[in-house]
């Protein structure tokens, strides 16, 4: 065997992910991270900052701030949870916009990535559709608008196969004339267990980093090319096949660890090897059948329309101070 | 009645319908206009240049090339005459487009204007959906692409109570971005008679003109702003109720004077009166009621998916030699 | 003009309509005819009860119990007033079904007629979809359902051209099988007025009377067929071009005769003559384009959607004792 | 470790599978069991008929004619062999069914099973969908029907959670009043093998038999219960997350075994034990976490509709004679 592991180096789009990755291997506390749990009725919110380069070292991660709410009920389809949920993360959405300096009557422009035809990938799109918008009128009728209102735009940029041009180059342009002074964009991501497919919400003010793509080409939505604050919201809606098997394998050591059973004698050298070196491995057996599929939940298309509901409900309670996070419910389909 | 006719003049997207109107009360041929007609099959195609200022004044449009093709027989859901009116429309587009002086290997930017989720406003998002869009192979690869295939991208903008901007501000950021060198923008019009609606198709090189809209600002897609030629594609899908209501009273003076009855004696003043006057007096006695409602066909779902496809395949013939109007719909859905 | 005015009788499904038209030409009361007109905020509920032959025949319409709720808010997409409509909905169905004597317990089958597929025809389907069904539980683990529901059950049969099948021999199989105790029926209908399109819910004791269709042969749901009692709920969701037309004229004499100018100067012999001649000519002028089209609001997709949760939400509370009119929303999507 | 191996006994709804597994453990030929196999660019057919009581044991599979058609290709989206599978699903559907002894005017009965709202479960509904029933003019105008049709229905009838019945019920109740001579039930199923996910079509004369459920009482549709033969054609578009470890452990051991590597020294006791055991330990590893999801792939919005429209494409062309396998694509969307 003899594996590029950089190459396999464990695929996730979630910080907390990354930091627990790190935390197997690194004494707590981790230098450079600080982070503050709260856990409420079923949803557990993270706050985590990476405070300078050596946290941003540790965790694999850029220098930010990062909140992830996690529901592991969101998958009952409770709507009574689901409202909790677009509360908490209302709220913590306003703190959010303000922790970072971002005044309350800033123009926003919210970025629905992804794809309407495919389900897992619909999530931004969605969420545009069920935004309250009103640049409209405070270009049209500024002095009309009601307080309380501030002066939002959204956008559905639809993706590269279907446009020919990169979603950061519609956004761009956008932005070029519309002079939104915060972005907020939306995009569906792949977690590494499926465990958090569909119930974990992440926001994170370091804008999208287009990992991989066609080509080097790829650009990304960020201070650096915007030139204004860019917020992250993902939510995982689906995960690599081989993530599962290696994640299973990691529950197993875990497991039989617990029962005090030998690992090395159950699972072999599956045992000793790194993580990346035995999620080489699992890619190695897969690839000639060629299905390290990406697969999502059976059930993807009534949780992305829960979530993305959600989403765009605490948006607009986070987003406008005259609607009440409590009746929000009333501005969105 | 006191009408202010201006307000109440006929409303209508194509220019067909407008040379119709002005020909009723002036002599044939119209002065400034150049007209060509073809029929085949059930297919009829009108080549309508608007010559000069004067012509442009006759029947109230703006200097150009029109071409509309007529097909009443695509109410039937026939596959077979749907892919001749396919093949149709690729060979008109593709002279439309070298008469206006584009050439073969112009990047072209096609736009998708409507709302996904207003059925009948959701054509230009639909071909958007099933063009064969090329820009990114030319922008990462662009050694490998092959002969026959030219630059392409396309963009659905969406509308402005969606995003808080409007189209226009959208395209002219992206071609600011990407600049392409001719725009299509597709649309979905209003028609004056029923009957046209979901049957013609009309190809113009004025581009978009927003008639109506919120406030005074609102802007069009025309070579003027965009700084390129601008094609505009547009297929009526809705009428207004009060042209339905006008259009049968004209029907009827047409049907009486034909069996020789007195038209004046069965329809009394509505008979003299001209037509403004008499849109204007429908829309007066509907407006209480507050609904001059814009209606579209029951089948419009139907109808709508057809002719999407029609264009959308007759697009990918006529941008790209390599694409055989035979095959098209290989390359669609 | 030689016309065939049974042919050409105003068609109408609504039975508030009809009186209407009664109306005009009979001194009120109508014989035979009880109703009973109550009106707050905004929406409209009429009691309209045929009670015998007489009356039946002078309004052309079956013996039994209508009520509408007209509510022409219902277009401006206000969710407060669709959650007022939802509960009046719901209390009127509730003391309906108990008028007409069904106990508190009795078994309930929903039909969902109509096509998913064409959006003016999809209100059945899409009812069925939001229903709370419980039968299920009935069947498999009666002694834990809790009190406070009843068994209900629905079916969505599809349409003759997508099954091959009429929709009363799919029900009809289903009854035999499944014994239920009542049977709602729910269907799209047709005005003769654009504003009452997706504004108006009837509800009425009659059943289905398919009025035309393919062939002699087709069957409605009815008691007398079906052996239990059928309830139709209706919601007209799209009218005839030539209803249009009529019906403007209709309020020409109207709105003329108010500034007391002479309608016959205005109108010639549209004046004159009776309805369903007026209608006649005008079916006899569209003929020949072929285009009397069934039509509908542009905006339908929404309204659809607004209107099938109304009903949906209003049946659940009306179905299940333990379900409050209050917090209804909870049980759809 | 103390497993029920009867409960953990590899989930697989297609007959090829068993095959697969219980030829692991046994020499071939297996008794009772006859196979023939063709392979023809990039299709490979099966035909499986398990000949006795004998075979029906060596394979856990009932008696009965299978057909397995596997094209690994159809992953790519590539329209062309989209279409050579539809021609040759046609063929091998008219052979079945005149290999099973019904006639070339056997009334034929097609039921789509699944629910429409769930992409990988709307498998049979939008078949039905693009179906091309006859009934309706056999029952009305049977002699102006053309020959070369056959009398076709086809009924989509929901699922448990949405009717409150169970489809083999209403299934029965149709059956009862419409008196076909075939029933063709078509479902998606789960695959133990991510590869066979939306790559392989399933026929079969043993109608389905319904595994699990909620409670006893769930039933199936086959001969048995609708006193007519039952054929039933599924694809898988489905698998267990728990499948996939197992399915990938497996994949490790062939793998390891050609590399001439120790697998015990690799996979330690994972390789020593038996498929149901090994199967048993992921589902006990993954229970406690509550995600033994059922997955699919990503792009199943887009493998759902192209299978839909090979099975409704070929399915027109088995049963009427008149339609060309060549040119069918005229009679579905």
């Amino acid at each position: 065997m003899d594996l590029d592991l950089q190459k396999y180096a464990v695929r996730t789009d979630l910080a907390l992910e990354a930091r627990e990755l790190a935390a197997r291997d690194q004494p707590a506390p981790l230098a450079g991270i600080s982070e503050d749990v709260e856990e409420d009725n079923g949803i557990k919110i993270t706050r985590l900052d990476v405070l300078n380069e050596e946290g941003a070292n540790r965790i694999g991660r850029v220098q930010g701030h990062y909140i992830t709410l996690e529901v592991p009920g969101l998958r009952g389809g409770d709507t009574g949870l689901q409202e909790r949920v677009a509360v908490a993360f209302a709220k913590e959405m306003e703190h959010f916009i303000q922790k970072i300096g971002i005044s309350k009557t800033a123009r926003v422009l919210v970025v629905g990535l992804g794809n309407w035809n495919v389900t897992p990938d619909s999530l931004g799109p969605l969420v545009v559709e069920n935004l309250m918008v009103t640049r409209q009128y405070f270009e049209l009728t500024p002095d009309q608008v009601n307080p309380g209102y501030r002066d939002v735009s959204a956008i559905a940029p639809g993706v590269l196969g279907i446009t020919g041009i990169e979603s950061s180059e519609i956004v761009q342009g956008i932005v070029d004339r519309t002079k939104p002074e915060l972005i907020i964009a939306i995009d569906a991501l792949a977690s590494r267990s499926l465990e958090r497919v569909n119930t974990t919400i992440q926001v994170a003010d370091i804008g999208i980093h287009p990992g991989s793509g066609i080509g080097n080409k790829r650009r990304g939505i960020t201070k650096d090319i915007m030139g204004v604050p860019c917020i992250a919201i993902g939510v995982p809606t689906v995960c690599y096949a081989s993530t599962i098997v290696n994640n299973v394998i990691e529950l197993m050591k875990t497991h039989f660890a617990k029962e005090k059973a030998s690992t090395k004698a159950i699972l072999g050298m599956l045992d000793d090897i790194s993580e990346p070196e035995r999620l080489g491995l699992v890619r190695e057996v897969l690839q000639p059948l060629g299905h390290d599929l990406i697969v999502t939940p059976k059930e993807i298309d009534e949780f992305i329309e829960d979530i993305a509901n959600i989403i765009a409900t605490g948006l607009n309670a986070a987003l406008h101070e005259a609607v009440d996070p409590g009746n929000v419910a009333a501005y969105t389909h």
